[in-house]
């Protein structure tokens, strides 16, 4: 029993700074949280030296070799071969926590810290003026950087796959090279046949002028059918929407665009649907690393799975027209429900990833992809980017970008040192496709269910397939584990076909 | 210039790890302000943990052996002599604040605080109940746990005097018998010819129901006219409000009840007056101890001077009421000048200090203060308080307090450890009379100000005189300095008796 008892005091005062580490964060986010909403506007410069601090505090607790060495001690301990599997999972996310934080020179993330920032500003500075060239050194030093950081954790992998697996853990490139190179097959002769098409939707439908107290209103509503939970959570308004927190208090913000009700609408549903993954994450591990979720990808998966697969299928809008009405107080009384479905369909290639429609939004992505990879590669430099970025927009989507500001200078990942993230946004359409198979299997009534307005049978299939099972598997194995099958775009592909043969000439 | 260069690097080494420590504050102030405005009702908990480990880490900083060491170093250094007045004062603040914090044991701390959780739920329960018996044997332990507490600050002093000394810099017992003495006896005459005088307000005047959103729109103008910064601030719902933050995130709450319009309208003008104090800090000083608000009985002048000095005036009025009138659209339309200014300057003793009037305010002060000096001074014990307290109602305020939960029981401070600190509420009103009685000569024409609805004068004079100030000096010298004299009730009297005589019998 004594060794037991040793066993676990090292392993729960682990725990315990891991706890501190969640607490010290989640009070930056709600830092965050406030910067992005609420804060008066001659306040930021004041935040900006509190955020700084907590960072540092942040990496100080991360960072702190105690962690080592408890890691260290634990799997030296002749207890160890009897920790549960839940047990080893934690230890193994925080070893994995701890070497990203500590292989790292400090001067590296200090360097890359004041460049970004600067590569920021610069960025924002470029697109303005449509000028890659004044962006250009900035992206030139930040990518050394980069690449010297993924060496640093781990100089015995190509860093571009280091930065995949960060990223969405168990990822290399020659599984995303398998899985984009489908995609990007089977939906280009979608999208084309889509926009050949001789039958379009009229989007003119959906241009009316709706108050923000109206959009309001209809998020709320929103909120309560997909199940999330307002006593845990709130709906703010905000520029760029994102959701934050866990657990008991998870927020979602909205940006409301009077001239454009589908904006807050779907943003409701999309960040409704990250905020649903955090509610329910399995309680009994909160404050532990697989209490968290599993992956920026699975997270993706969710609020695309509540923005596209629910709340474009006509089954929703049968149900929520008459709603929508209602709240709307007369402003939506002219619709009907086919022309309006199908023009929440539109299937339309366009040069703004942010604003893509479902289908078009991958082929951004792979975009993007192909771009990081043969820039990691050496196979294209800094300098190539426009051009390449151009061919690619119009070789997969048949787009011709004008200016860099619409082209390569859109997004502001590479700024911030983002490389590798992107391929998660499309994993997330992936996922959702293989998940919605096997859904089916388990609720033949889903689609009935959505036109009842009753999503309790979905959502709860989510959290007991996705939510509770937190971090204790990879992205790989989760989905293998729930659908008895490795990850395929063949479910999602189908899934797009058959639903999109509903509105278009396939 | 070496020697200069030594002397200023260790005084601003030591400035930067105060700056740190008022960082850390103001994340805590946030995390506050969010709890008692827009936290989700089941996020409560979580935030508690997080709260926790903030104050954890402030006490760590606030108590760090490296700030007695340098301020050692600093004291002894032959450079000591060469540092401005001011930096002597921030040294002065700064050993102040560091002697506080580490000489009480941390288990005495630690016991007070499990103490005051426990106490508080206790008084929660003993106010519902209205059941002394209940609250008394907490009240007992605290008692003697603030005492130990304040014995271990200055074992030298009185306790008492230590304690107003913690919460009013500069005050003893002495100073404040004095002035309550006189407060005491110059208002009992005042508010019996109140109470006697024929002619009496109508108070029904006040009661309409106004929508929350009206409310807000009410304040939003009030801030706008006090000359709040809005850019640097924000008005929010909350329960009980409160005032947090400073220089450019200075929040203000508010309390909206749909029955009574006067609650958010003088809380907008209250607390928006404490907005203005740390809006208006000296900038210079940001980040240092002088750069701070000079007392909490200080700041109470502040909020009080708007709120009852302009705020209950008939110049406000007279400029006011139209306004009022075009925001209610309608639903103030009835109301007319004077027989409004009369209802909101009625002198009417009660029994609940929060909602009592200007000139009785002071009174409930009083009660508490006398009671808690024969407290310490074991003259009464903790079982004799509902007596005394009813009996000393029954004396000055001439009201019969009816049971224990709208006496001794009505306020939280006791059962928070809070001794010491009611005084300073009383002192806000007698800093206000001896402010304004030198205003008065700077801006004769102060009254049309007010009545022209321009407050810039009176603001900018107070911005001058009070906010620019900081705390360079204490309470007492920032009034002497201000007005060329000793601290005295006679100016807040005198303006009490003219200003009622307008309205009673005096």
């Amino acid at each position: 029993m004594a060794k037991i008892t040793t066993k676990i005091d090292l392993y729960d005062k682990l725990l315990q700074k891991y706890k501190e580490i969640v607490l010290l964060n989640n009070i930056s986010m709600l830092a965050y949280w406030d910067l992005e909403t609420y804060i008066p506007s001659k306040g930021v410069e004041q935040r900006s030296e509190e955020v700084a601090l907590l960072s540092g505090l942040l990496h100080e607790r991360q960072t702190d070799p105690e962690i080592g060495q408890l890691l260290v001690e634990i799997k030296n301990h002749k207890e160890y071969s009897n920790l549960s599997e839940f047990e080893k999972r934690n230890l193994e996310l925080i070893q994995r926590d701890y070497d990203q934080q500590t292989k790292v020179p400090k001067e590296l993330v200090t360097a890359l810290a004041k460049q970004t920032a600067l590569a920021y500003e610069t960025w924002k500075k470029a697109k303005e003026e449509s000028n890659f060239g004044l962006f250009e050194p900035f992206l030139v030093e930040i990518l050394d950087l980069v690449k010297q950081t993924a060496n640093y954790i781990d100089p015995s992998k190509d860093s571009y796959d280091v930065l995949l697996d960060l990223n969405e853990p168990g990822f290399t490139r020659e599984i995303i090279d398998k899985l984009f190179i489908e995609l990007r097959d089977g939906l280009i002769p979608i999208i084309q046949a889509c926009v050949k098409s001789p039958k379009q939707p009229d989007v003119s439908v959906l241009q009316r002028h709706c108050s923000e107290s109206v959009q309001l209103n209809i998020a709320t509503d929103i909120a309560k059918i997909i199940k999330y939970d307002l006593e845990a959570g709130r709906i703010d308004p905000t520029a760029h929407p994102f959701t934050t927190g866990f657990y008991d208090d998870v927020r979602v913000t909205v940006h409301y665009d009077e001239n454009d009700f589908t904006n807050s609408l779907y943003g409701m549903l999309h960040e409704g649907g990250h905020g649903l993954y955090e509610q329910n994450l399995p309680r009994k591990y909160k404050y532990q690393p697989i209490g968290f979720y599993c992956s920026m990808g699975i997270h993706e998966s969710q609020s695309r799975f509540i923005e596209n697969i629910i709340g474009r299928s006509s089954e929703f809008w049968e149900f929520y027209l008459p709603k929508l009405k209602t709240l709307g107080k007369g402003i939506f009384d002219d619709l009907t429900l086919e022309p309006l479905v199908f023009a929440l369909n539109e299937v339309k290639p366009s040069k703004i990833r942010i604003f893509a429609d479902p289908v078009t939004y991958s082929m951004h992505i792979i975009v993007r992809y192909e771009i990081e990879k043969e820039l990691f590669a050496g196979k294209i430099t800094v300098a190539d980017l426009p051009k390449v970025w151009n061919q690619k927009m119009k070789e997969y989507l048949g787009v011709t970008i004008e200016n860099d500001a619409e082209g390569v200078l859109q997004d502001s990942h590479w700024a911030g040192g983002s490389f590798g993230y992107f391929p998660d946004y499309a994993l997330g359409n992936i996922y959702d496709g293989q998940l919605l198979w096997k859904m089916e299997q388990d609720i033949p009534s889903w689609r009935e269910e959505i036109k009842k307005g009753d999503l309790s049978k979905i959502v709860n299939w989510m959290i007991t397939n996705v939510h509770q099972k937190g971090n204790l598997l990879q992205p790989l194995n989760l989905i293998k584990e729930i659908t008895g099958q490795e990850l395929s775009t063949k479910y999602y592909l189908d899934f797009i076909k058959k639903e999109y043969s509903k509105y278009f000439a396939l």
